[in-house]
């Protein structure tokens, strides 16, 4: 019936790992890193004032999902708008934004969370803070941001 | 080499939901009945004063995270521990508990996130309410709440 060829060939086509690992990383530290690597770029763009390089980050869709406190804000568009009016609007500053306490963990292939903790330094020496979650899921063009809750110490 | 049983029993091995499918339900509809279940239940629990039934529906874990305003607390019993403080101490009451606007979304076979709103109705009239992000990951026992980030409207 089957000759040891089609075994193997057959055995190529149900290991993902084999037939994926050449094409992009497979394994969760690999993607961890990757993730990682978009949260260091997210905080660089944001403390040079470059709302939009942050905004890269984030899944550029309407069904982006950004919870903050009791709002919810639905799709790209309303989360970059919550920002501009927060933070660089008039009155407003970006700040120093620095993440700490990353843990980075797996959920499926494509799809991963992170929980973390986030401090603002302002020029008047106010520092607000908080924590955050963040579903991230694997595009071809990388892992994006498809739901962001943050919320502030009281 | 290999015979063509022992191919076949290979490929049994190697193709998860051809040997799961009978043990439990696969698809991510059977899952999302099964997540919302737990969440209904939560909810009837809280609403009979009940924590301890309540805390069901989170992973007796020290590796259970639970994130509220800038507060991190972890583990199953420092979940606890905060919602007896804020709600079961003296001077305190749980009222009665809505979610509302569920969206459950598989993240994996075996994982998922849960976005909602929450309301509690206090004696005094009083409706503090929310949103909350939920993950949830199947286990043996069913579907458990593996990191919980709620956050209060201000």
């Amino acid at each position: 019936m089957l000759n040891s060829f089609a075994f193997l060939f057959l055995l190529s086509l149900l290991i993902p790992s084999a037939s994926q690992s050449q094409a992009a990383p497979a394994s969760g530290s690999d993607s961890a890193v990757a993730i990682e690597q978009v949260l260091r770029t997210q905080q660089a763009d944001w403390n040079r004032a470059d709302l939009e390089a942050f905004m890269g980050g984030y899944w550029k869709s309407e069904k982006l999902t950004f919870f903050s406190g009791g709002s919810e804000h639905i799709g790209w568009q309303a989360a970059i708008d919550r920002y501009r009016a927060r933070y660089s609007g008039p009155g407003h500053e970006m700040g120093q934004l620095e993440f700490s306490g990353l843990r980075i963990e797996m959920l499926g292939r494509d799809t991963a969370f992170v929980r973390g903790a986030w401090l603002l330094t302002l020029s008047d020496g106010k520092k607000p803070h908080g924590l955050f979650t963040l579903i991230f899921r694997k595009f071809p063009d990388g892992w994006k941001i498809i739901h962001d809750h943050t919320s502030s110490a009281e």
